[in-house]
Formats: C-alpha cells, structure tokens, sequence
C-alpha cells in the first residue's frame, strides 16, 4: 500500500521516524510522497528520498495514494478538504485531527463507510493511549455509562504546577509557553476546547451517537485559581480540567470543566502532561488507561498503529457504529445533578455568611461543608463551600444571586465535585 | 454464525448473560450449542434454548459451528483437545484458557495460521483489561522494552489484606477461600503460576517469540510473610506480586515474583483484586492498564469482544505475529541486575551484622540501606537490608551463604526492588 503523509510537524517527522525503523514496511505499508509546508524546515529526520507535493490536497487527490495521511490539523481548510477528496475517490485515511473529527466527523464517517473504506484516528485522542480502539472495538460488547478523562496534557502541566509550585495560572503558563509545553495562543487547549473535541469523539464511540460537538458545554482552566487548589486541597480534593460523557438515562451529556477530584479519584494522581481516561461500562467495570497525550512517540505510534490496522483490513465503520444507525446526543448537560464546589471572595464583614446561606436555602440546596480562610493580605476572604447533590441549573441560579450580594467581591466560582468510582 | 460454547462456569454465564442482550445477534453471532460438566447446575442464566452436547469435542467437532468458545480452563485434557480438533477442521476458537495459550501457544496459534482462523484469548489475561489487543494491534509499530503487571487478582487480595489488617499470610488465604475470592486448591494463584501462564502469553506478543512457559522463573506470594510486608512498608515500599516480561540484550526474561515497589511506581496503587499492566514501548512511552481481572462480567465482556472481531472479520495471526517468523524467548532471567531486598530473621547476639556484612562484601554487593527492628516477642530479629543493584546471581549465593551462619534462622528471604518506571 502506497502511503501519503501530509503535515510534517512534530507527529508526522515522529511517523517518518518509526517508518525508518521497517516496521510498516513489512506489514506492506510504503509511505511515497509528502506535503508540508514548509520543505526546508530542519525536522531530524531526511525527507529527499520521499515524493514532494505542495499542496496537500493534491496529495490527497493522487490516484497511486492507498492511504492518505492527514497531520495538517484543524477542523476546517485544507485538513477537512483533504480528508474529503481522498475518502471521496476510495482512498483509506488515517488522521490525529480530533477537531475535524469532533466538528465533521458524522459526514467524513458516512463517506468513509459508503466508500468502503479505513478513517482511522487512534492518535487524536490521548495521543499513545489506546482508548479509540478500546473503546470501538474492546468495549463493543458493553454498555458505556461513563467516560471521564485528563485528556489535555497542557492544562494538566498547569494544574500541576499550580499545586506544586505555588504559583499563579498567569505564571505557570508563561513559563509553559516559554518550554514549549503552551502554544503561544493557548485558547485551544486552556480553554478546554481540545479536550472538548476529544471527548466529543469518544462520546460518539460509547453512546453511539453522531459526534456533536455543539453540545458538550465547556469550561476550560482558565477557570481556576491558585486560591481554587489551594482550598481544594484543605477539602481533601485535587483539581482536575475533566472531560467527561456520561449516560444519564435515555440522553448523554458531554462536559468539560475543571473539577474537583478526591485523592482516591483513579484520575487524581495523573500529573504533568500525562493523559487518562477512565471508562465505567458494564458488565466488564472500569477501565482505567495512562500515557503520553501528545508528543512525536506518543502520537505518531498511534498514527502508525492505525495503518498497520489498515494494511491488516482490520477496520469497519470509523465510530464503531454505521452513522445511519446512530441517534443523536440527548442535550443532558443542563441537567447535571452532583455536589459542587462553590468559592467566595468576601468582604469581611458581619452577615454575609448568613446571607450566603439565605441564597442557598431559598433554591432548596444544602451545604456540606464551609471553609473560611484568612487568604493573603487585603481586604477581600475567601470563602468556600461544598454542597450535597444538587442540580446544575440550581446552584447555577444560587451563584449568580449570591454574586449579586454586596460583601461578594465578584461572581462565585462554581466547580463540580466528581465522586470516585474505580 | 453459529457459536457453540464449552463451559459455563461463572465466564460462560456470564457470556450467556451478555448474548442475551443481543449485542452478539447485532454483530451476526448466535450462540446455539452449549456444553458442560452439569446440565442441571444452577448458573442465574436459562439454557434451555441452546442444544446441549455432552462432550465439549464433540461440539467442537460438529460442522455446523463456526465459532468454538472455549471456557473449560486447564492446559490440557479435554479444552486442548476440543480447540485442536475445532482448528483443525477449520472452526475459529475464542478462548480464556491461559494455561493452554502458555504452554501450547505456539502448536495451536500455527494450526490456527494454517487454517486461516481466528484463535483470540483477550480473557485469558487480565480480565477485562484489554492488553492482549492492546499489545497485539496498538503497539504493533512499537519495540516493547518491558510489560509488567499485576495478573493474579487473589495474590493481589492478598497481600492488600496483610498489609492492611496485618494478619498473616494463612490467616488471610483461609478467609479469602471461605468468601470464595480463592480457590480451595490456590497453588495455581499464590504459587505464581497463573500469573506466570499470563505474562508468558503477553512476552510472545511483545518480543515476538514464541510462547515458552517453561522459560518463566517463578517464585509465588507464599514466599512473603507479613514482616516482610511491614518491614517493606517502613522502607517506603509496598510488597506486589509482579509478572514481568523484559527485554535484556538480545533476550528477554520472563519472571512472577514478589517484589518491593516504590509508593510512586504505577503499580503500588492498585488495590484488593485488581489487575494492572505497565508497557514500557518505544516510541509511545509508558502505558498503565487497570481494571478488573476476574469475574463473570469482565471476563466476558472480553470474550464478547473477541467474538464481535471474529465477526467483524477483525483477526490475523493470534500472536500478532506469525509463529513461523518468532525466535526463541532467550533465557535472560537469570541474568536479572537490579536492587534486591534481603530480610533475614537473626538470633540477637552481638556480631551478627559484621558476619552478614562480610558474606555480602565477598560477593561484591554493596548495601545501600539497612534496618535491625524489634518485632513481636520471640528471641528471633529480623534484619532486612537493601542492596545496590547486582546480578540475581551474586545476591542468591550471597543469600545462600548467610543462611548457613550460625546466628541466622533461616533461608533468607530475597526479593527484588521494582524501579519505578512510568
């Protein structure tokens, strides 16, 4: 099978470098031309003895092309144009693009399976680790009730660093962008939207609905502050950007929020830029998996995994369900029902826990446990409070009353508490 | 196609349970012929739809089935016979036999090449967990350097409920038989064997070798008592049954055994009867897997999932690689060099450590940590010391010469130190 690899960043020179090592070779895997674009660029590894195109969209157009490789990235432009023409004329694809995927991936799958053909994308989810195939193919025999995961590595690194160092969200992404850790506009991944994307994916996959990006709600890191962790930790609790798709009776939500976890959380101790996902399903329990989320091994591994799975004919439909026999994703995140974290910032004055507590009686939600700290200097206290299970909407309409109080300083920063279950 | 299943024990019941779902129908399958031991024993599952044969060859024997599930266990006797005879007339076997798959892995995977059929065990390793794809399909591209896991969840319980209610090792089993979490005969689980049958079946897929059992060195949790457990704990470690599989050179060795794990090594947390894998490949990195190893519902859950690749047409040479191009397993697991834990139980009398300290200074094994601690009553001490790392060979001569000094009770007890890898 001849192979066209078009994106030639870290995780298609990571790809020419396992392909130096003869392993796709002998499954009869030859990778013959390339697009970039830039051709110059140092990359480590020696691109003269592949076929050059400049334009990805005529390497993805070229009838000796079995495979076509799609690393360009992003949800639209010439990844998604790309990806069309090869899957149009009867070529397989393997893509680590989880936005085109997440925003496209119903009309690319339907092309996909009326062309009888491979759309692979192990490696846009949780780069190394496994979870596609698992969750496609492992898990086919189980219900989904759950899949909740750090799937950013980037917004890990941060968290992590906050806790261990001490230090402000604003610090510890400056000094990420500087290493190299945080894109220069770093909206994609602190935003949440990457893992959005990705868990949207995965959500597609356990529930058997078509991908819909559209409706997971999304709250990205950005969110948190050290105050957040700090306080977080005297509660016994970690704060995690997790992304999560849980099936909550005939619907399915699909979230991604910074959140707190317990120390027995299975994804608690993930730290730095690792990546997990932990899968409740029955009858076969959880399921929890680790690794590299990104980088050139990590990711061009998958990449390389899922062209053997081509070379091999091992692959049907791309989401492990035909599209035609998906349903939709049920709008259930509204309906959030869980314990919650919510913090204050207070001027330390008579009355106003009081207050606090009057906002909370009236939605009928009870709190759990109060925490008030002396915080730094100034005049503003944090306060923080867990409640019992309650819906989302209520301590959403709570907050924003008790925004509205004189002694709170600004709007509550409200986050979910995720229980453990292993 | 039709599937006919020998065994319905708690996997097979469970695999009933999972077709009675109609996830299996879905795919195309129907399981129309069951064979076991007891017709009439109660199983929570209604048989009385399925043809009932007596002896589980003669269903494997019978043209009509296309897919043969085997859950009898045991490495030979009537499972060996039923899935050779299935094979050999063409049928695709799925299985949860480990012991066969170890020790007979090769015979039966090139009958299974021969023919052009499936021969899938996902279940006979780790459960739910689904290492065996993993290994198979998602680290085809990579070079594995090490897998080790905790396979045996009753060895796993066990040590968890020393180390937690400090009681001892018999204490501990004779409560695990009575609540059925072990078997009234456990030298297959605490002898080591077991697990050994499972690292033997994931080091083929690893290393590309053919299964060789007999190749394993063993060494079962009967080997630990609970001093060692609480003497381990005080040095920061936590004691594991851990089955590895290593790459050394040109070889690789395949070891069960007892060994100390740091609190941060990704194995230490798991708890009760867990099971866990760590694969440590180029170029993906580390990769935890966690998740239940035992039981009706995980176990065939990953049953499920190899009929529905079976169905789907999903399977190629069962070891990933074809028997024809596997080399022998080299024999490296006396070679093994690392760090090791020695505990010895002393008569407490001046002396005793300058007589231990020369032994181990005549085998060049450096110390790196030593402790002498009262426990209990009883004119016996232990004394437990952790060396610099040496070859296994060097520290089990050493070990063999202290425990011919006067002052020392008994055998010393030996166990390597795991480095924390992730």
């Amino acid at each position: 099978m001849r192979v066209g690899v078009a994106g030639l960043g870290t995780v298609g020179a990571g790809l020419l470098a396992i392909a130096e090592q003869g392993v796709l070779a002998k499954a009869g895997l030859e990778i013959v031309a390339v697009s970039a674009r830039s051709r110059t660029r140092a990359r480590g590894v020696d691109i003269s003895g592949y076929a050059w195109v400049d334009d990805p969209v005529e390497l993805a157009r070229d009838p000796s092309i079995d495979v076509f490789v799609e690393l360009i990235g992003g949800s639209d432009g010439p990844a998604k144009k790309a990806v069309e023409v090869a899957l149009a004329r009867g070529a397989h694809v393997v893509t680590a693009n989880k936005a085109l995927l997440a925003e496209h991936g119903a009309a690319l799958s339907a092309l996909a399976e009326e062309m009888g053909v491979a759309l692979a994308f192990e490696a846009a989810v949780a780069g190394g680790v496994p979870i596609v195939k698992a969750m496609r193919e492992s898990l086919a025999g189980c219900q989904v009730q759950a899949v909740s995961g750090i799937l950013n590595g980037t917004c890990n690194y941060l968290l992590t660093e906050m806790e261990a160092s001490g230090r402000s969200f604003e610090e510890v992404l400056a000094d990420a962008q500087r290493l190299g850790y945080a894109e220069s506009d770093p909206t994609m991944d602190v935003g949440g939207f990457d893992a959005a994307h990705k868990i949207t994916i995965l959500a597609a996959i356990a529930f058997k609905t078509k991908p819909d990006y559209a409706a997971a709600s999304i709250v990205g890191v950005d969110a948190v502050r050290l105050v957040d962790i700090q306080l977080a930790g005297k509660l016994g609790y970690r704060i995690k950007l997790i992304a999560k798709a849980e099936r909550t009776g005939d619907a399915a939500s699909v979230e991604v929020s910074p959140a707190l976890v317990g120390m027995d959380h299975p994804l608690a101790p993930i730290g730095g830029a690792m990546n997990a996902v932990n899968v409740q399903a029955d009858p076969v329990g959880a399921l929890t998996f680790i690794g590299r989320g990104a980088g050139a091994g990590p990711t061009a591994a998958a990449v390389a995994a899922d062209l053997l799975d081509v070379a091999a004919g091992r692959f049907g439909a791309p989401f492990g369900t035909p599209i035609a026999a998906m349903g939709a994703l049920g709008a259930g995140a509204k309906d959030h029902h869980g314990r919650f974290y919510v913090r204050l910032l207070v001027h330390d004055r008579p009355g106003v826990i009081a207050a606090v507590s009057e906002q909370l009686g009236k939605a009928q939600i009870s709190i759990d446990s109060m925490l008030q700290m002396p915080v730094g200097p100034g005049p503003l206290v944090p306060i923080v409070l867990t409640t019992h299970p309650c819906a989302r909407r209520a301590i959403q309409g709570a907050a924003e009353a008790i925004g509205g109080l004189d002694a709170v300083a600004e709007a509550p920063c409200v986050l979910p508490i995720e229980d453990t279950k292993r």
